[in-house]
């Protein structure tokens, strides 16, 4: 049988967490938190088991998470959505993603991603015949070049992928990124997917600037985010597409025949979590920079230089001055010998740009982040 | 924007359960039971959440689940799988079927489906850039004509598919069809997939003849189940693939990319609650055939003429003695003025038959059961 994705192997962070097992490294890797989702999130999932919401959920998610989800909304972006023509529920972000694409990209088309770029993207493209055209990040802000978008776009160009805060690097778009955004696809048939999973995990007193902050834009995108990371539980893999109508029934066409439906309970436990807790997601940039600043002053006596961390769960590290070797080498190195799982950003990129940088995850409790801090500190 | 897949509304199943509740209809349509999943089972996946699997689940599915999956794989069908590299746990079996095909159906290629068809099929062809191939199962056996078979073949057929108890017919493929099946992929490239999502459900002491007890058939096919329809909970989302590994690793890579893993709580659960009860899905045909024994018996009286039900749960009736007209416009006049909810079978075909068939769910409760056939026996 001949591969229809012959550019694909198992994950990195499959990878990674396998090889984090075998050699007992602490697993700064794969990126989910090692503490657990609220006990009433929990509470409210198994109520909804003894409450019988074990059949099918409606298609497009239950009315009651699709409410909070436009509350949340318009409470955090000043957008109004249409609860129930803009926004669907999906089995995980990775699901919205690939569903958006296999919505609106042909064979043929051209989708524009970003590298370092999340590792679901060109394969989700591959799978539509269409081709991914890549645009490296300025590094080391992580930024984008908005004259290198505008000389990649062609008239096959269909979609561009943006993700903020953004993984691996942790950067966020500015208002002024999305002018420049919404000045090139002006005019075009071309559709933004914007990936914001992360959208709740910004730092500093920085507001994330969703692509639903700016109407222009938010009528010709998918935003995507998922519950995972906001509540602790990327295993319960329920995200969500907003889009206008039109690509929002296009959208459904795909998800229907894609899952047809999300895990019923959760997403009962997800709307009566956020309708009686709303502060959970309003403390959680606090809740994760307390986080990054002690992981980054646990750091700060190694040799690892720590690059800035605008939003996400990641720091960036560069090790130069400890190996001189790529980093698939030195990642793989340092779970066999430092005993730290950490993932390397070349598996990011479609030409690996040959920096020395490291992807940590800190979503971690204390002793987790102590117990890499102090591997890392060794070396 | 023009879309991509024309042909696609809302599915029937959703219209239908959406007239339902408008109408206050008794509610025969789509298909899930009215019934709660097993304590036990729900406890077990609240005990999981407490015990701390709330993150990512392996890719390919929980090695506890797994090897459950294996070891009934062998219990009922004689073939030993391998748990690490032909078994892989989706987001139920509607991924599943959408991974199957985009692992290896291409551009171009056709796919062999006998109508009628669940819904699901064509819309996933359609989406790989290939072309679905309709045979009509003969009436009113629904049974397969293997001429018919033979003469659709061409240089371009990849895959047939093939689904047993089939929806909605509820007919079974016997050792006989097996063989037929196996004669015609036999030196060819062609690829089977079997949607067996009603595996654990067929009536009057048969077997249920899973392409997993043909080896040869085993060996290039995928086989696609659920734990939905077997543990009352169509809602969890969990189902599987069990292939060869050449077929799984292909498999595996579109899965990686269509939803990564699946809902890791449940995966825990139905490990634990198979390893436990094992005597829950060799009782389901018994606890299913007094289901269907039952609603067949309200039905008696009625001027509705009853086909007979090898498996599944839904049971197929002629209304021809009550009304001459299409199936859609009975099931929309039954809904309305007849107070229950049923699915015709037009939109399971390419080419409508002309049949005067509805299908009615008796994966019901008593009570259900008895209010709609009281409304049905009034017609
Ligand atoms: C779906 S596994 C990868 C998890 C993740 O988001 C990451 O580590 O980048
Ligand atoms: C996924 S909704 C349809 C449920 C079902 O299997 C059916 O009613 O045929």
């Amino acid at each position: 049988i001949e591969t229809k994705l012959p550019k694909v192997g198992t994950t990195i962070f499959t990878v990674m967490s396998q090889l984090a097992l075998e050699y007992k490294a602490v697993n700064l890797g794969q990126g989910f938190p090692d503490f657990e989702p609220p006990q009433p999130l929990r509470d409210a999932l198994a109520r909804a088991m003894d409450e019988g919401r074990n059949q099918y959920a409606p298609m497009h998610g239950t009315a009651g998470l699709r409410e909070q989800i436009a509350l949340k909304t318009e409470r955090l972006y000043g957008r109004k959505v249409d609860v129930d023509r803009e926004i669907t529920v999906t089995s995980g972000a990775t699901e919205a993603l690939f569903a958006a694409m296999a919505a609106v990209v042909r064979a043929g088309d051209e989708v524009i991603v970003f590298d370092p770029a999340y590792d679901s993207y060109e394969p989700a493209i591959d799978l539509q015949g269409a081709r991914a055209v890549h645009i490296p990040l300025t590094v080391p802000t992580f930024s984008i070049d908005w004259q290198r978008v505008r000389d990649a776009i062609t008239p096959k160009t269909r979609m561009i992928l943006v993700n903020s805060p953004h993984n691996p690097s942790g950067a966020v778009l500015s208002a002024g990124d999305l002018d420049e955004l919404a000045a090139i696809v002006r005019d075009s048939s071309i559709v933004v997917l914007s990936d914001e999973v992360y959208e709740h995990i910004v730092y500093d007193g920085a507001q994330h600037q969703s692509v639903l902050r700016h109407p222009e834009l938010a009528e010709r995108s998918f935003v995507i985010s998922s519950f995972g990371k906001t509540y602790h539980c990327t295993g319960w893999k329920v995200g969500y597409a907003i889009a206008p109508p039109a690509l929002s029934a296009e959208f459904r066409k795909v998800h229907q025949y894609l899952t047809f439906c999300t895990f019923h309970p959760a997403q009962v436990a997800f709307a009566e979590f956020m309708a009686s807790t709303p502060e959970h997601y309003l403390e959680l940039p606090a809740f994760y920079q307390a986080k990054r600043d002690r992981f980054r002053a646990l750091l700060a006596p190694s040799r690892f230089k720590l690059l800035d961390v605008p939003g996400g769960y990641f720091q960036l590290v560069d090790y130069s001055a400890i190996r001189d070797e790529d980093d698939v080498a030195f990642s793989r190195w340092l779970v066999e010998q430092g005993g730290v799982a950490a993932i390397p950003l070349t598996p990011f990129y479609e030409t690996a740009p040959g920096t020395r940088l490291l992807r940590l995850c800190f979503a971690k409790s204390d002793a987790t982040m102590e117990a890499g801090a102090e591997r890392l500190c060794r070396l």
